[in-house]
């Protein structure tokens, strides 16, 4: 009591209605029931599934805000996981009625159905003990429900003997973590980049026949093709999936069947493995059990690992998204070679500016996986002994960047890849005018006269041509031949 | 359209309803009017205030889902800007009605009663435009309302013309950004960190007569009181406070009045200064017109700076958090010299188990402030010319990073330091089984005799007084006399 | 002149003669020649095979002092390339003579015999142009002196024209780059890995039947091995091992042939598979030449990748060796289960301290290869166009991790690892007397009744049997056959 | 033996001359000497000053080769808190002989010129400990040398009895961290940032009247001058070194006289404050006792904080550079506003071609101690209890920024800014095509009609003027008369 006192003295002046679950105004309107745990009884919401534990961890974790919650994946990797246990453990001796229950309230988790009643933020127990119990909770009363019986009376369906039968906090979490995360990449991060490498590639084709002018350090450089620029940029979406793939087989292993620290205590031979069966039947996709389940629970460096692919497709990102912006930067006093597409009104006081917005969102993007990868290597390192507990704040951070690359991708694929339009007017322009095609004379005059043109040529002002041709170092004719732009985006014969 | 299918195609498996911000079928249901900007017209659901340019960025940036939506505190400081610049335009020739207005519908921002009219999230325009629009918008609309009008009429009061009147979304939104992290600094951060300060504070003071054994390098060292080593985590605390003051003088800085690229143009000699002053006003915080616009909108220095600070404390914190649960470990196999407050069963397969789980969320916290520090440091580092364009990254970051160690320093204040309970008896025990109190005997019996005395008791389980008397360097009673404790923990006379 | 006056004045205070190349003292001693390049004449320390392009990087870059070099790994692949290159160009109709004493001149650099002749520090072009020169300028001028004739003549070994031939810096220092972080991995970091993962495998068999206390949130847990604690260790480095393997496809790739922007002008169709060849001929490594030489200039993705697989094993080995000092923390106030190797003197005042040392480099080594890992994604984040420009900085930090992890690695399992001895007793008895045994109960009494017992036995001080007999929850004879660590190690049958 | 033979089989391959301090063949050809410490006889080569515990480091730390010795600014310090401690300790007692011998052996440690006689790599016991015995060795065996006596017979000047006297590594390492740190920023850092700033705002002076157009978004917009731009530049810089001054109060307070664990035992009541005085005095720095010694041992966050002062710096200096060399692109491709100084010839394939080499440099540094700044992170927070032992890793990552940074500014301001032209002809040129002085329009004919004109403009390859008269928004007259660029650089009165 003293406690919360002494907080709402200090904090009177940011106190917000909203970051609160339960006011005073909404407790007096709202209905409540008790629910008990080994704590002893605590009020909960009448409307809600969850138990004790959930309720103990909103009060004792008021942390950052309903927009800093158990990401959705996760709680749906739950409903799977919960979802195959029930059927294994149905092998084992778990009675059919309450396993069935168990599985139709699981499957609503999975839909989606019971979102509102996972309050709980990151920023809890670093097991995500909580998350589990408020997994169990909710489904067990859901099930109690179905099955006529009476919210948090633990029975028939119990959130710890049924519903968590077998397993324990520390083996369920890491095994949703990987789920959600093996699902996220499946399903929505592979796709994107394959929309993405789609769009960027079809540009390395459609404009390969596009000769310009090539910058190395900013500088003018010899001319390469627009096609060839971009088949870079697509080269590197190609490598960014191929690395994406390379983490897989470790995000495959799950912790499932190693409970407490590891041994499997309390497991029965064999359910590690035949959960992990379950759960591969459940999602599609080839999970097995870990085989080394003191590493999984212990340690979490396939989802470091992971972030790490995801930290090199951002780096990827951020020079794809920068070039194409420079490229297209203008209209008059930029580079001016590509016309990005227009989707908004670009600034509130310079009317007409069209900016390059999905970049932005793409690069700004790309910032923040850089330095989810910083939180997951602080993250990752510091687990101690037969348990890391910096579980939330790892899956968090690896979901975000995937859904970030994910979405961003695609947007920036629809709303800009797609609709970008070469400048060939300008492009062929200042290609031209490039002192750097001198590089086409060293073979004939040597690197030394060659240099000698080209400074000639920049500080008069002039053409190469003429400059080369006032040093005697050729005729107009030999130039001509010799410095052909087109011969000059490939090896020679 | 043609586009939106290619995507719907590619992503079919991960489409989930609540990420759209209007699926098909809420569509229907939906009454819309025109609204439009100088891209045409556009359909806006009917009961929001929002106008073209936020609908806009709605379809244009579907990124990230609804977590990852501007941040309150930024919403607010918008609500604060704009109404002193609505102030400050009236005695610059704006029409009182329209200005009241726009002054009325403000304060309704500030309030935090138009939150759902915001709906963009961070991954947008890098400056930020979309949102400095979305506010415009929304509070012409909410100003026509009041006066009478109808919404998206743009009259009596124009988004553009009136709310943005002087101002560019360039130098509107780092003046908000500033805003809404110097109240966050001063409204939450600050008084969460005095709060822990006082609470370490008092264990300091209330346990300055326990003496237990140092540990350096994890081994067992030289006596020191439990209030000597919580002297140092409070100290931590004390200068973590002044090094987030020391970054103030930067923030308070005001950009507003830079305009487009920092000239001002467009804006009327003074307006900056005056704007400055009616923010001072309305904050009670000492904000002042930034005297150089141009580092203002092109640089964020002051946020990487400020951000800097949150993350020496993420260091700081990490280590007392880190040092708490190992002092607190056990109960039987661990160090247990405290005892933490149990708040919550600790294990759903260990009966009767308590974590430290207050120090997991802390150091969670710190993992991801440490990430943040990555994130704002690419952000900051990127801009181009006359405007940095990761703005909306990077108040997120910090705005994050601020709340959360507020939050987590509060919680962690009153839920476990203010309940911890020295373990007097086990203190005692292993502090007087140490062998490092050999140091006492260095100025007696010299620094090569003495390390022998503690390799004997060592390698033969032996106390140190019996390993030195065994090596005849001192009598029963010189070990009494030289060997004390409470004579270790500070310098001699 | 000017300049360096004002530069004088300004830094008088902190001038320090060893990071002057050539202080005026030294100058005045020391012979010089006069070399030539396109920007002119320019002195040569007489001694030293270098040219004028690397004299001039000398004064024009005077950053960070002789430890800043270039590494010596990519100056030795360096020797690799260019010999490689000068066999291929023999093909092309490099003369003999010349290309002969090219290959000899090169097999000095790559046994580093040439290494006092590279002087230019990291913090130079960030093509690294001036470093492939130096390589050019060394290799020239020892081969014309092998052939008789005088350094800095060009003749009849040129720089450019020969020992360059077909080549530009753009893509002979991504080879390097490549080819040096291919060799040290290869060399050094693997077996390093192995030969620590063989001793942290040893450590699991061998005491794989010492049963001891598990340890979840740094509480007392059920038990484990002390052999599967360290299997944990080992299938983390084993898993490692598979990382670093996993990003080497990508670094096989090589960009020779792409010559100044990736379009591979001024070299023959075939040139670039030729080289690449030959190289893998050189290293006995599978080095093919890049399928797109666009991406090859542009990015370096594949070394941000590498790193990646560094910062895993970082994370890693922070957490073995955070765990091992935990566990051999004591030797009286400690956890004491482990006795660590002694290997120096612990303190200079703590007389007999025995210190974790090996554990504490290895983890700073831990902290220094994350920290790299986030200038690695800043680095190659920020390429423009046809070209990275943080070359330099990139192998730098790619190499300097990869050294650190395989020496430390050795360091740590030679210094430490190989010489842990268990301290059996302490193992015992502090398992023995453990709470969370109860978990055994589960199964008999229930979760609910099990927790009871232990916190009784906690709150009483008393043994659990006590407590859950108080309780009237079983009979002595039932506890002795339930709770039975042994059985607690693993799953039942 | 066992484990070097060991070691040898893992690493034939990689076994190079130059990393083991003493290979076979040089031990041949060396004198020794022996040398005791606590664990024994140890043999050290003859000519060198050090003893038994450094010459254990070299063999049980053979990690990272020579590049990774502990920088030279640390043993300097080391020298200066020696001297100025061995003046204390004669007020306390230390005999003159011995004091003054110290003191002259000090002075040549701080002269650099036992510089040799520092073999040891930071990767060494987390507490630095063995560079303080290192220290204490080489001014002991000096000093006696000094008084006739015999290297290694710890007589008349002992190590640890006369050296170390009243001191141990973990008060004697942080201090010397503070005054390398403190010292290396008076001296290096902020003469070279000042030096960097006096040539930013010359330019912001000299260029103030030349106009030119403004870029948001990397897309034209409003006119500001060049020396405007600069202006930012140069205020980023001023902020910078604020930010270092900043930091510096708590880099003032020195760890001395805490001896082992914070206590100061063994010392006598005052010796803190009078080392701390003697330090002062003797590098003309405000250093003081640190108020908290527990703090001061335990934490590193006012190193931390440092960093993240140069952290801003990086962020600054990456923007600043890369805005020089974008503003530099070309020569004819590119914006071409600036004409950056040649320092060297660009491309050793492109003959004439000169790169933005200094911003290279430059921005290679920035992204290294943003990397440094991830690593002090990480090492700053994993302190346990009475110590933090990342203190090398801590002290190399911040003297090493300091350094780069430094050097680099200086470096860029010489061979970069001092020289750069403006090139006034295409400035204005392209300034004058910009749409975007189309925002003079809005005050008289409204944004939506500005927006039109300019959209039309754009559209149809027109100038403003064209379109806008096309449009009837204005006459030829009232264009030339609005749009001004000379008034669209400030306020309107």
């Amino acid at each position: 009591m003293m406690r919360l006192a002494a907080r709402a003295q200090a904090l009177t002046a940011s106190v917000k209605p909203n970051t609160r679950a339960f006011s005073a105004a909404a407790a007096a309107m709202q209905q409540f029931r008790t629910e008990k745990d080994t704590f002893g009884p605590i009020q909960v919401p009448a409307d809600k599934y969850w138990g004790a534990q959930t309720q103990r961890s909103i009060q004792n974790f008021n942390i950052g805000g309903p927009t800093e919650r158990m990401p959705e994946p996760l709680i749906k990797a739950f409903g799977v996981l919960k979802k195959s246990a029930a059927k294994v453990n149905m092998t084992y001796g778990l009675k059919p009625e309450v396993g069935n229950a168990i599985i139709k309230a699981a499957d609503e988790v999975i839909a989606g159905k019971l979102n509102d009643h996972f309050p709980l933020v990151i920023w809890q127990t670093g097991s995500g003990t909580q998350t589990n119990m408020n997994t169990n909770e909710v489904i067990s009363n859901r099930a109690i429900e179905m099955l006529g019986g009476e919210k948090g009376s633990k029975a028939p369906v119990h959130p710890n003997d049924h519903v968590n039968m077998s397993q324990s906090s520390n083996d369920t979490f890491p095994t949703a973590m990987h789920v959600a995360a093996v699902s996220e990449i499946h399903h929505r991060l592979l796709p994107a980049l394959a929309h993405l490498h789609k769009a960027l590639d079809k540009c390395a084709k459609d404009w390969d026949s596009i000769i310009k002018i090539g910058r190395t350090h900013l500088q003018d450089a010899t001319p390469l093709t627009l096609g060839q620029e971009f088949s870079g940029y697509a080269k590197q979406i190609e490598y960014g999936i191929e690395r994406v793939n390379a983490t897989l087989p470790r995000l495959y292993n799950l912790a499932q069947g190693g409970t407490a620290v590891g041994t499997g205590i309390n497991t029965k031979k064999g359910f590690d493995a035949k959960v992990a069966a379950a759960i591969a039947e459940e999602t599609g996709l080839p999970f097995r059990t870990a085989p080394n389940k003191f590493e999984a629970l212990a340690a979490h460096d396939a989802l470091v690992e992971a972030q790490g692919a995801l930290n090199v497709l951002a780096v990827s990102l951020m020079k794809i998204a920068n070039d194409i912006r420079l490229l297209g930067s203008g209209p008059r006093c930029g580079l001016g070679e590509l016309l990005l597409p227009e989707n908004e009104p670009g600034s509130s006081i310079m009317p007409g500016k069209v900016n390059p917005t999905q970049c932005e969102a793409m690069t700004m993007v790309c910032a923040q996986v850089m330095g989810n990868t910083t939180a997951m290597s602080v993250a990752g390192s510091n687990g101690h002994f037969e348990l890391n507990v910096f579980k939330p704040v790892m899956i968090k951070n690896l979901l975000q960047s995937v859904r970030l690359i994910a979405d961003a991708s695609v947007s920036f694929t629809d709303n800009c890849v797609a609709g970008i339009q070469p400048n060939t007017r300008r492009i062929e322009a200042i290609m031209k005018e490039s002192l750097m095609l001198v590089t086409a004379l060293n073979p004939y005059i040597g690197y030394d006269n060659a240099a000698a043109a080209a400074k000639k040529a920049h500080k008069e002002g002039t053409t190469l041509k003429e400059a080369a041709m006032k040093l005697e170092l050729l005729t107009s004719e030999q130039f001509d031949q010799w410095v052909r732009p087109e011969k000059m985006i490939g090896p020679s014969d």
